[in-house]
């Protein structure tokens, strides 16, 4: 039993107000608690999932109700003088001040400052302040711990989560003087939650605190009479903890002594940890943009956010809306390695290898499944919270092989990026060998000496069940190259996974005689081998409110015809940039931007740096703009349901692999900087085997800079750059030829940006 | 509105025993009758139906119980000395005689007649009668109507219907005298169906008669005191009405006329009336089959379940289970216009038309579907009761287009088949013409000038979203070359369908262009553009008892490999043949052979035709023995859930159009015959075009005469041969010539039949 599966998972607090409401959506969740639901099918078949994990609205402790002179403090009453609320990137808290009249007239001051420890695994923690400002006041503040709060309708867009009503069943709930308690399991999945809530109390002689607890609900209730200028302070120490196997006492000394550690090391002490902990990876990690400030800030809030989802996940999946929300049911899909670590292996490797070291303790079930689908080695799931497949629609999800070649590459990726050769022993050799196996089974070589892979859906959901995908084509071809290399680098490790010579062989074989369809008349890369026969979509007769187009058209529809929701061949250009040819790459582009109309947050990056990569720099800032924006400015319309952290870190990669040229190949770094008009300076750290670098970049040079490590070489358009510590060298930019700009279907270029942005332009964003 | 509509429906009563029990599925259905259930997904899309259609088992009106000395007549108790059950195929008639010793010791005699009136159409009726044998008895009859009855659960097999509890709700319950009655609604989709039942009853003096009746129930008892020798005799009158609209007076007053036009015919003239309607139709449908007693008795039995299927069904749809079971939850597939009506159209010609004439009353909701699929024209359901789609999974349901052309193609060959020019401008312009442009607008002219359908699912049910299914190509073209004719012969009627010239030239040329994939490396035709280059299954490695198929191993896996369900291409050149040179039709009916495992009953009765066109003819011979005992011999282990209409219409198949070679063509009946050894003497009459022929075969020639009509000119292996009434004419069969035996995937080869068959062969049934 890998004990880390029952370590306390990592928090994530929504922002709602202190006290509860007004709210979108309540939301407290702790990575990997889930309850199961049925997954029903008009019509089943072999092998259909019975049941899917939801993320679930864990026990909230972030509930501080304020009551003035019996007035309950709600901003829909009464009179807000001014609110502020401020995420602190680098204090790592948010902040909040308020001055509000209630309705009889009484003017208060609330502050409070709430912060998820990063350093504290287990604990959240909140100041909060009320100040009587004009007139003495009777002030009441309850501090909470519910469980099982009631939430809004959810409306039936398929991709917001199911809401799962009343998941918790009580086992035990406690109130002890200014301290509280409350242990649930849930229903059906049979987790163990546990929350635990404990204060430091400042109030004025006389201040009465008093308890009550209830099966749903803990209670923490502080009374004061304030005298003008006189203040009520209270910091709020919470801890979770949960366990599928621990017992209810285990739970419960587990928090109790996360909330005592927390409170010896004080709130001012969990505030100079949090900022400690953000100085290192601010200085391992920040981007600066100079000359675009809403990309500069996005940017920041994208690595924190991704830093968030990651840091800590500690051997847990990195959901697709991190732990922000319930969208996707809080389900890990191919995100995590395809956009998000990435960015993690560069700038907090630790965290790439956890979420790796999830997929590998999941392996038994991904072997499971594979032998259930006919296959040998292991086919992972399409979205999981535990390990086991919650797709309730195959053809775009388990049919969606690829992301076994994704978890591959991340894995040699990691590897390439840190070094870790006991991380690739252990971990990512395992990967490596059961995905090329998987590969092998799922692929057949045919009379005419190729290696097809039929039937199985790329990146794009707007087809499904192909033939020879060309990006999983090339994955898989990645992949069993990888698998064959490292087998042999390690060949006792190999041995003990039953990898032979033969094997290796075939591996290699089906590597060497993968077949890439390519279409001769039109002088472009297939997306699939069948996919530029088909009729191109109609977009002259799709109207701009019928997008996305999921929601409009029926699959059966969009699978059919040339129209590609999300990058796909163009994500293959990236990742397997080397398989094609510099002037095959502008081609490609070209053709695909004519069909995609990006209804998925998974493209625009990738987009990104293929224009930037073709020379069509101004292309790859729109797109940038677009990437870098889903969240702050909710293009989508749907981040009530959390943020989208593959959108968020491809903010990361359109700047750094796109603005920055970032490419990792054979252990090296190669770069190929060059900036849109509208970007003075970009500058951005990454953190690369056990060194630390930073590269700066302005229109017309780049400078690179070793900031700690050994002596490195990287290359900077093709030429080799050799750095040493504290030395920075300077290189101009070559001018980078730029064809016409390709076209996006009707209605769907994306915004322009920058000095080419403009009022009332026609592009759109999504 | 379109009064047939609600006109009575057909009754289907299922044979279980008068007393009610021991029962498999109690079952009385009325043809439309269904309740709505949801149709849930654990993935939603666009389009998707939200709820679906499910036949209902309305009230049982065949129950009558029989108590003799207070022991209930139960065959689980007591002795049953002899038991005797026989279906009367000329009289239509059920017949059961019992000779039943009670626990207690008392012999009786029970000995009943079932029938459903091929003549009185709302009309059932049961003619019951018990004696006591050797001594005095005591029995009491209660004759039942019961609604609501408890059904056994029906397993998770996708392909048996959901069993819907308790779906009728009370209206009205009446008992007066030897009467009763029981009106109910279905709860949700809102259907009035009421029952009635009245009765003749025969005792000896003292005989008493009591009613009763409870919303769900309704009784009438009826006690006598026997003397040995001395019978109880009863005839039971049931009546049924059902409608959507119609008021609960309206629907009372309907049955109880029913039941009293049925009282004045009285039970011998209920007898006479049904006699009659089988002597015309035996003398117009007959098929004798000399040597083989097994498929004599199979292909009378599949007749008479086609004509209780078809011959009342008056514009309402004939069920993949006709009116026997819940299988497939009562729905209409393709099944009917392919497999049912080219035997009907030959032999009950107005049956055929009233299918037809229910495909066009659901046209406006065909077009709706069109509509939402972005298509022009008329998309039928794949599967429905009332019209709506019921299709829980598309990509096997609404994705099989070829559907449409199926219906087009049954309208049109009834009209060869009987020159109806009324039934053609009326019905079968509209049906082609809108089947017409749902063809152009789902295909596409490309720019190498080939009109292409991709992404649609052909009859195969192992492969689904192929580009260019050669068996819907082949359908298309033809759809499409029939509505251009058929507009060009009524222009009147076409251009008050919107018809114009520019339309008609459009679906000719589509005609014309329409692509048909061809292999030349392998010199056969792919089932679709790309199904030769997949791998083929692994057979070597499949288990007996892994089949079927679909119930061991993922779509994912099945449609991505070369493994055949049911006859596709092997279809196509049975209803397409002239499409196939002789040679290509060999080459192709070996190739598919060696794929096909035969998991649906839709295959045999196909592969039997193309075998013998090919010169097989043993082969044949051993398909005509799986499809004639598909349900006598229960070979898919689910006749339980009702007979298997096409695969009985398919024994007709493959003796009429397998050994007597018969092609409906221009207008025209071609026959090539050659007989198996094993049958002697193969003889068939049919109806044609007002006319009725009798064509007998023998091993060495065939006699052709004209029964009645106007003289005609049939085709003889080719040679033309005019036909007078009264007149036979014979010729010699020339000799066929016979290949290699096509061989089947290990284990799926046919059971030998007739000479060749031997005890410990090692073939299969399925």
């Amino acid at each position: 039993m890998d004990r880390a599966r029952d370590e306390p998972g990592h928090i994530g607090l929504r922002g709602n107000l202190d006290e509860g409401e007004p709210y979108g959506l309540p939301g407290s969740y702790l990575n990997s608690v889930y309850e199961l639901r049925p997954l029903p099918q008009a019509e089943g078949g072999y092998g259909y999932p019975e049941s899917g994990q939801t993320v679930i609205n864990v026990t909230n402790g972030k509930l501080i109700r304020l009551l003035v002179n019996d007035e309950p403090f709600d901003l829909r009453y009464g009179e807000v003088q001014s609110h502020v609320r401020e995420l602190d990137l680098h204090a790592g808290v948010l902040r909040r001040t308020v001055r509000w009249i209630t309705p009889a007239g009484q003017l208060v001051r609330v502050s409070s400052v709430r912060m998820v420890s990063f350093t504290q695994r287990a604990v959240a923690a909140i100041s909060y302040e009320v100040e009587a400002v004009d007139a003495p006041a009777r002030v009441v503040v309850q501090s909470e711990l519910v469980a099982n709060e009631t939430l809004p309708d959810q409306g039936d867009d398929p991709r917001v989560g199911a809401a799962l009503a009343a998941s918790l069943e009580s086992e035990e709930h406690e109130a002890k003087g200014a301290s509280g308690l409350l242990i649930h399991h849930t229903k059906v999945s049979r987790l163990r939650v546990g929350a635990a809530m404990n204060h430091d109390i400042e109030g004025p002689p006389g201040t009465v605190v008093e308890s009550s607890s209830y099966p749903d609900s803990s209670r923490v209730s502080i009374t004061a009479r304030l005298e003008p200028g006189q203040k009520l302070r209270l910091v709020k120490y919470i801890g979770y903890g949960w366990s599928r196997i621990r017992s209810q006492p285990a739970i419960r000394d587990q928090i109790v002594a996360a909330l005592s550690a927390a409170r010896s090391t004080g709130w001012q002490g969990l505030l100079a940890e949090q900022r400690a902990y953000l100085d290192d990876f601010w200085a391992s990690a920040d981007v600066e943009v100079e000359g675009d400030p809403e990309i500069q800030q996005a940017v920041r809030f994208a690595l924190f956010h991704l830093l968030q989802a990651g840091a800590r996940a500690e051997r847990r999946p990195i959901p697709a809306k991190g732990l922000t929300g319930p969208g996707y049911d809080g389900h890990a899909f191919w995100d995590a390695e395809t956009f998000v670590l990435p960015v993690l292996q560069l700038t907090v490797p630790g965290a790439a290898a956890d979420a790796l070291r999830w997929r590998r303790s999941i392996l038994d079930r991904a072997r499971e499944h594979a032998r259930q689908l006919g296959l040998r080695g292991a086919a992972f799931p399409w979205r999981t919270i535990n390990g086991a497949e919650c797709s309730g629609y195959w053809p775009a999800g388990t049919a969606a092989f690829h992301i076994n070649a994704d978890i591959a590459y991340a894995a040699a990726q990691y590897v390439e990026a840190t070094g870790d050769t006991a991380f690739e022993e252990q971990v990512a050799l395992e990967l490596l060998v059961e995905t090329a196996r998987l590969f092998t089974s799922l692929g057949f070589l045919n009379a005419a000496g190729h290696f097809r892979i039929d039937g199985v859906t790329g990146p794009d959901e707007y087809s499904a069940l192909a033939d020879n995908n060309v990006y999983t084509n090339l994955m898989a071809q990645q992949n069993l190259r990888c698998a064959a290399e490292t087998a042999e680098r390690y060949p006792e490790a190999a041995r003990r996974l039953g990898v032979e010579r033969e094997e290796v062989t075939r591996w290699s074989e089906a590597a060497e005689r993968m077949y890439l369809p390519y279409d001769t008349r039109l002088g472009v890369t297939p997306q699939d081998e069948t996919f530029t026969e088909h009729e191109v979509w109609n977009f002259a007769a799709t109207a701009s409110d019928q997008y996305p187009l999921l929601l409009h058209f029926p699959y059966f529809d969009l699978y059919r015809k040339q129209v590609v929701k999300q990058a796909d061949l163009v994500l293959a250009m990236h990742l397997r940039g080397e398989a094609f040819s510099v002037e095959q790459k502008a081609r490609n582009f070209a053709y695909y931007e004519a069909l995609t109309v990006r209804d998925s947050s998974l493209s625009a990056s990738t987009q990104a740096v293929i224009a930037a990569e073709v020379g069509q720099i101004q292309l790859a800032y729109d797109y940038l703009g677009e990437t870098a924006l889903m969240d702050l400015n909710d293009l989508e319309h749907n981040v009530r349901d959390g943020v989208h952290i593959a959108s968020l870190a491809g903010t990361w990669t359109a700047l750094v692999a796109g603005f920055g040229g970032l490419r990792l190949r054979a252990g090296s770094l190669f770069f190929a900087p060059q900036l849109p008009a509208g970007i003075d300076r970009l500058a951005f750290r990454i953190v690369f085997r056990n060194r630390r670098l930073r590269v700066e970049v302005k229109a017309t040079d780049a400078t690179y800079q070793l900031l700690a490590g050994t002596p490195l070489t990287v290359y900077h358009h093709g030429k080799a750059v050799p750095l040493t510590v504290d030395q920075s060298v300077t290189w101009p930019i070559p001018d980078i030829e730029t064809g016409p700009r390709p076209t996006q279907p009707p209605g769907r270029a994306p915004l322009l940006r920058g000095a080419h942005a403009r009022i009332g332009q026609s592009g759109t964003y999504r």
